[in-house]
């Protein structure tokens, strides 16, 4: 396609809607994932280190995480993460001007969800995500890089229309591999995997420190998942998994 | 339809069943969620701020309200929430007759087992939800209404027959959206998203302090959440969600 | 059919199988669910009151059930628990001859789990069920009973063909409810709503005490569940739920 | 099929991706598994007993092992562990060359998802599976063979096309069997079940004392297993699962 085609593309009507389907979606996952980080913390306000604060945190993020991708899935794909639309963009299932804004209803929904929170609750402090203090900046990257990868992998596994009865609890693995990522990185990373959670939190809670953690490692570890998903353990010439481009194609 | 037209559809065989199914369901959720909260209460009396606490009322809600959603799904819709028929009601699924005696049906399930739970337990306090010292009535009316967005918002995802496999894992959606929303809100406002909820537990409790908030909130974004789904997100003129309404065609 | 022709029904190849299925799966669930009663115990030998103890049980049976309706799903129709199989009796879908058997088989992999358990941890106590101080043994076996109620309704559901896409979930549907109703009846009565379980930890635990709450109960709350969704709130004479008789028909 | 034409088959392209497929699931669920035993001593180093932790762990294997089944099913049939490996080997559903291959793959997996834990923390330590000071060694691995038992039945149900809608859930159940066995065994034996997890820490970790008891018990259990779901249970001459081969027929 043509520059300018693309550009059409990305502002019909399907396309609008899209956009309005990922902010809500990561509105929807990033007011549980960071609420519940706020509530565990309101609850045992003298340390982060608690477990069944960790449990509790895990589980929101798997249970919202599922449902947000459920209910964008027929619609925008269900990406809720820049890191998973930039690797859906490096595998050629989505357009740059799209991707763009993807990014931007991202960012916003995520943003919109942390104020919405510090306002309801009088000012509550927005945690955001911290590596452990004996941990590397390119070590605590590494971990959220391999951790994404795992992540679109699962994404990838997902939106594959090949994969039978299995197929329908595509979003449930999403939402369940984020859950045990953050059950296993909780201390030394926070478990994000999503620059826009991390961006949000980070914004709302008014520090920006090792943002560029959770930007970094993301990113380079969705590429991976996504180009080895599609071109080594899955390649198949014949029918590219078109659920995974951002606009379902013909109407809905 | 006239208004005698409707009158006499909300009083076939058909749909005195769906408001035998809303009352069981309603009883089936409402107990698993103020059970658990009294478990807690027992094992824990001095503090309602264990976060472990938190994590056994949010899973009692996720797992009761999926199974609530699945039994009564393919009679009355499993509304399950008096929020979730207003929204329907706004969007036109289902009428006003019908409306109320749904509305009659969950508030006689919630209110029979609080009080079943307070009998059998001979006297145990039955918890009711309560917001934080910090917050205001609006900002909490207003936490529950962004809650119950996202609630009724899943609901209509879960009753759209556009969703292609994913469809299988509906009802469970709705369960866990409601577990993640109480772990992002419970030393807040306790998360309700249900009027019928906080309605029983109340009166069995014997405190409506702060009732409103839980009325207000909710039902106006209940109404939000179906307009915007319908007429924004999913607009479909040819296929408009059938089995969102009360009653299914055909008799079953 | 006559008495001796539902007496050879009861010893095919395939009822044998379905005796076997049944233990199996009341093996593994019970298992699970008094293993996790026992790591609890030893991880924290003061106190059953911890909150954190709750959830981990009622995590795992609700994990352990859902398996064990699945695995025996299309086999013998997964009752698991001698309460299902006596409601699936008094519906007339499965005969009395093998209602016995069924209920042997039960008993048989309960036993076993529980002696299994008993030897391998050399010794460590096997806890039994038990009720609040306060309460009466009639209050407890009416909770047992409502709760046995709610999951005989929900094995109905589980097994009725008519439940669209959402029945792919059904055996996810029985465990999450018998886990709910765990959160909510824990520190009550303990949350058994199956008299096999009961009757294996109570033999290997070397205490009957109100081992009659957790049978009278449920048996009344299961052959309700049964009656009322049969007959009132999902009644359908032309195409009645086939597979909840224990024999898969036409072989498998 | 002759030996050579058995060692040509385990080379294809199809069978290198499923060693990948392999490599890429275990250690997507070995990292998961692994890194949740860090956190949790990371947040409370002085104990393993303390319950919420078990809870951490328990739903970081079921969540990470249902993910790795899931992304590996319709590749390689999801084994992710030697031991379901071996017991299809022993059913005849896998050769020997690409027994052997799988095995190399999910050590690899593991090891690998090891020590990047162990680098990227900056040398915290890998907890090993250990078993409680009163248990023998035999009945350490006889719990294990019991677990191993439960986990390879669901794997042979998971991968039976003869399940029906209920087959939708097959990576979730085994899945939540895991997390279930973890819950019941914790503090006994560590509810491992699978070789390559336990030779993987005990490798980073620096441990191998009891390494047999993980070996020896599930290998045995595995095999049981398969024999009696297939020749017992559900017998079936016509249909054998075909989908439980290592392989998937004709390409994907």
């Amino acid at each position: 396609m043509a520059l300018t085609s693309r550009l059409q593309h990305s502002v019909t009507a399907n396309a609008l809607r899209s956009y309005l389907a990922e902010f809500i979606s990561t509105f929807l996952y990033v007011f549980a994932a960071v609420g519940a980080s706020m509530s565990s913390r309101k609850m045992m306000p003298d340390g982060t280190s608690e477990s069944s604060n960790l449990v509790g945190v895990a589980i929101a993020n798997a249970f919202a995480l599922t449902v947000a991708v459920f209910v964008a899935a027929n619609r925008s794909g269900g990406h809720v993460n820049p890191a998973v639309t930039f690797g859906m963009a490096v595998g050629g299932h989505i357009s740059i001007p799209m991707t763009i804004l993807y990014w931007i209803s991202q960012m916003l929904g995520s943003v919109m969800a942390c104020l919405l929170l510090r306002i309801t609750t009088v000012g509550q402090h927005v945690p955001t995500h911290a590596i452990a203090p004996q941990m590397t900046g390119f070590g605590a990257s590494m971990l959220e890089g391999v951790m994404t990868f795992t992540l679109v992998y699962t994404v990838y596994a997902a939106a594959d229309t090949k994969r039978g009865p299995f197929g329908a609890i595509g979003p449930l693995a999403v939402g369940l591999i984020a859950g045990a990522n953050i059950l296993a990185s909780g201390p030394f990373t926070g478990g994000s995997m999503n620059p826009a959670y991390s961006f949000g939190s980070a914004l709302a809670g008014g520090s920006f420190k090792n943002q560029a953690v959770y930007w970094v490692g993301p990113l380079i570890g969705a590429a991976i998942a996504g180009l080895i998903y599609d071109n080594v353990v899955f390649p198949d010439v014949r029918n590219p998994p078109d659920s995974l481009t951002g606009i379902a194609e013909g109407g809905v």
